[in-house]
């Protein structure tokens, strides 16, 4: 049998595949899945390198499918190239199976999670960034994007990223099939305008009939060596070669039920063999590129330099930090979105420029290609912007954790105490957010001793960390030897046998304010324990019940963030689980803050320690 | 003096008094406004039709600083024009001040505040959108965008969309000056790459030298009527006209210092007319558009049509609702990401499809341009599309608050009782961040009756409004009278005088669950209180503090939900306010959840009848 006719004859095979694992789920998207069929086969049978054997192997080429929803096809793919029995692929979104709706790296041949669409790009460029300037390996990178989903900006923020990168070794596949979810795409079968939009944006790009193996084969041939990624634009139809079906509106993401038995009697006609196991492997890639394993390995590489009473800014210790973990293991990449020079990311530039990306300004990108550089444990990335600006990646970053990334970040110039620039460059829901997102640790250090080992305990900790700093200087309070763990705070103001009034627990500058307010107090002879919570999540429940059993039973939470999620939220919701008696009042900024002089806005938005003065004295009924 | 003369002078004169603002604040951007200087002459003097004594006069051209850091110079314009001296502009970035570092509504003369980079054009565009299709007005729509934030995916979206629907009111000026904040932009001076770019996206584009009046007159003359948005490619130089700065890096935000002084008697010399009072005012709008008040207008024409019992879901709930207020008032409009078909805001489109706008798959832009949309009252927007997606969107409702947007958002499909899906389309993060953002409600509807107030009540309520919606079927438990407040919940099961032994707090699926638990329970003689927040913020504290007085001080939360930012966060931290004695322990999703019926996932994750009934118990001690 000629190659194309196996290619022709495995493109049916996934099509069929991809209708029968629908109909035994009873949902999905197999519409979705048919006008990808002859992609996927030349991909997986001709194009891509890789070993079917041992999928996450470091030196095969990588593939995303952004289309997420496609997951029946690529999961026949793999079943066709024997990782495991055709039969498994009846499973498809049981409870069981880790065949799910949507590809998560549950199954070892996903790198990352897709479903949230327009993100995959960004991520199979952070792969191809690592694949071309840090591993300096052949890998490729294959990645198929739906035509619903390249209205997403963060595409063309990718695809930008790429061409100004030049990352050859990126394959980007457009699977034009005209329709979305609940009407055609902005586009349709305009494959000029995509053609014309990816060029603009950078790439090689390519029109292609995309149901034709002899014209994709020939594509992928002379695509290469252009200095920029490839854009191929396919020319499909949903639910091609599916009678009656194809091309037809509203068959989005539902089986073929009654229609199925049609669809696939057509199908098996289509077959010239039936057998599955004659077909032929795909080739196997160079091996170009090590196993690694970083995540728990990284130390600073001496203690943080700093004396009590110095005056730095966290954001100041975080790039400090950053560039000392980074001459220690040239794994460790700092990505930033322009702000590089507010951040301190630029530090770890200064002193190691190939291990520090410059994204602009793009957060959603930022973030994907971040993903993109953790996938298979290749290096371990440090992304830094303006917290508030974090936000716009949210999606990416939720995306990320069900990825299991372990991703960093670190998010600056949070809450009012930045000053003039205003309320819309203030964090004021970073916490909230990081927090809501699973399996995350969320650090708010209060100096820059901490700082540093917040970084250095972030870079060795799995799941997604997010390091909260700040703009202005801040003293530093700890010695340089203290040891800090996640999920452990520091009593840092007590009178010890004297007796505590009332607990206060503040985070960054909120604590530099509680630590004031202490010794205002003191001078009343009104005590107050000041708690440095460390971690906001976790949160240490433990040192909180006793500061709460030995103070009255009465908590204040100061923080430079909304009211809500924050550090009043981790506080009291420790405690409610605990059930022992207590009140928790908190500080926050509870209104759209205005620039002004940081002191002001602290004062005017009741968080600096004049506000904590008055709120414990208020809580002690000594106003 | 000719008029070319005049427009050269307010050029030089708002290059002045951005430098002579930044030096007083003492921080700020005058580079960045300095590019822009002939631009914002020739529009705030000669191209825009306003009124400038009346700055929101709905039928004025409206006008988005999208790189909202030239603030300084957008001010200047203003005091130009004459809404207030020009020794206001001195109080730039001052607490006292409404001149802020980046514009805020605040300020008459702004509609939505920017900063966040990106996010003009989206907002622009719903304007445009409203006044061509909706207000069918003749007011024109100005943006002006940074060379650096053209790498953010939102505005591609924004172009995208507005070629889409044709928006030829619709002007983006894109001011290339090549350097970004930390370093030069991706494109730098590559014209023609912008060129090529926005044509591709649809636009008329025309490359114009940004600083040159006579070209930027004629080029605004020839540039409509062409069916598309305009994009005016400006070359400009950062810092034009202050010597030794123009076109160095490591000039961004900040002001000139020491050369402060230089640059300004440079300037003065450049002015051929020093006196201000003698330059022309800008032409008169067409009063073709007038006043609108209609939030607190908002009625659903009858009470919901449902029977207690009925299986309705509250996504379709809340699609009813939606094209029942859209049918009382025709400026309540819907906007959706092509998920209609599953928000069911395609009920809306069905009855009244001048009131639905399809946003397609960019979900930035989908909020931008509903923002946009309410800009000066001209609508009511409701955003619908999966809740996990609006995560996408994060930075632009943050943003949004910071407006004064009275947009309103539902989000549907949440939790993992959405099913076989799988993860990535599983909000688990939403009620923690519509939470944190400042001024917001958070409705958490749990029946259809419930649902449809909850829409009511968004309708007329000033700030972000979110609406949390189910996929599920679920029973209708309120009469079709019942009436429903913001803040107030409902006790839905009580043992009354019997007593009750324990509190359970549950919303949307989680309701209807502690609902079942009840019955199992009470077969057992344990009799729970069953408490409806309705509204997650505001959370209803005195019911919750009179049912933890009633009931042993127990509380158990249920939500399909992340454990952090949800329901128990905000009983725990309106407890732990109250200062009574309590214990809240919580049921939430606390891994990465998987596909399966939904049945399956609610029992694995905890969350249903039997985990309520198994919590219970041992927190009674009863197991």
């Amino acid at each position: 049998m000629s190659e194309v006719q196996v290619l022709k004859d495995v493109a049916t095979r996934l099509r069929i595949n991809s209708v029968k694992a629908t109909e035994a789920a009873g949902s999905g998207h197999p519409t979705s899945c048919a006008s990808l069929a002859e992609i996927m086969s030349v991909l997986f049978l001709k194009e891509m390198r890789y070993k079917p054997e041992s999928p996450r192997n470091p030196s095969s080429d990588r593939f995303v499918l952004s289309k997420g929803h496609a997951a029946p096809i690529l999961y026949a793919a793999w079943a066709q190239v024997g990782l495991f029995p055709e039969s498994e692929l009846l499973n498809l979104r049981k409870i069981d199976s880790d065949l799910e709706g949507h590809p998560t790296p549950r199954l070892p041949f996903v790198d990352v999670a897709t479903g949230s669409l327009g993100q995959g790009v960004s991520i199979a460029a952070g792969m191809a960034y690592v694949g071309k300037y840090i591993d300096k390996a052949s890998y490729r990178v294959y990645c198929v994007v739906g035509d619903g989903e390249s209205t997403e900006g963060s595409i063309w923020e990718a695809l930008s990223f790429s061409s100004f990168y030049k990352l050859d070794n990126l394959v980007i596949i457009f699977d034009v099939n005209r329709l979305g979810q609940s009407q055609p795409t902005q586009l349709q079968h305009h494959l000029e305008a995509y053609r014309l939009r990816t060029e603009a944006f950078g790439c090689h790009s390519i029109v292609v009939d995309g149901h034709n193996i002899e014209e994709l084969l020939k594509v992928f041939m002379c695509s290469y060596g252009q200095n920029k990624p490839v854009a191929l634009i396919c020319k499909t139809y949903k639910g091609q070669d599916f009678p009656g079906i194809a091309d037809q509106e509203n068959w989005h993401g539902k089986p073929l039920g009654v229609k199925a038995k049609e669809v696939l009697d057509y199908l098996n006609a289509q077959l010239s063999n039936t057998s599955v196991g004659s077909y032929s492997l795909p080739s196997k890639p160079l091996d170009d590129c090590s196993e690694l394993k970083l995540v728990g390995t990284i130390k600073l590489p001496s203690a943080p330099q700093y004396k009590i009473g110095d005056m730095v800014a966290t954001r100041l210790a975080y790039g400090t930090a950053l560039s000392r973990i980074g001459q220690t293991c040239d794994r460790v990449i700092g990505l930033d979105g322009d702000t590089k020079n507010s951040t301190f990311s630029i530090k770890l530039r200064d002193v190691k420029p190939d291990q520090f990306v410059e994204c602009f300004i793009a957060e959603q990108n930022l973030v994907g290609v971040a993903i993109g550089c953790a996938t298979r444990g290749r290096t371990i990335p440090f992304v830094s912007t303006f917290a508030a600006f974090l936000t716009r990646s949210f999606d990416q970053i939720r995306m990320g954790a069900i990825s299991q990334t372990n991703c960093n970040f670190a998010g600056s110039h949070v809450g009012v105490s930045i000053g003039e620039d205003g309320p819309s460059q203030m964090a004021l829901e970073d916490m909230a957010m990081f927090r809501s997102v699973i399996g995350s640790t969320v650090f708010y250090p209060s100096d820059a001793v901490s700082t540093e080992r917040a970084v250095e305990l972030a870079a060795n900790t799995v799941g997604i960390c997010y390091i909260r700093t700040g703009r202005p200087n801040q003293p530093v309070i700890y010695s340089p030897e203290e040891c800090f763990c996640i999920g452990k705070g520091k009593v840092v103001r007590t009178a010890g046998s004297a007796g505590d009034h009332l607990t206060v627990v503040g985070g960054g500058i909120t604590l530099t304010e509680a630590l004031k307010a202490a010794d205002v107090l003191a001078t009343e002879n009104i005590n107050i324990r000041v708690i440095d919570p460390f971690t906001i999540k976790p949160i240490d429940a433990e040192l909180l019940a006793k500061a709460v059993k030995e103070t009255c039973s009465k908590v204040l939470t100061v923080e430079d963030h909304a009211p809500e999620g924050g550090i009043g939220d981790a506080v009291s919701a420790a405690l409610s689980q605990c059930g022992i008696k207590h009140t928790v009042q908190r500080l926050a900024i509870r209104e759209v803050p205005r620039s002004g002089k940081p002191e002001e806005l602290l004062a005017k938005y009741g968080i600096d320690a004049s506000a904590i003065v008055r709120a414990v004295k208020s809580l002690l009924g000594k106003q």
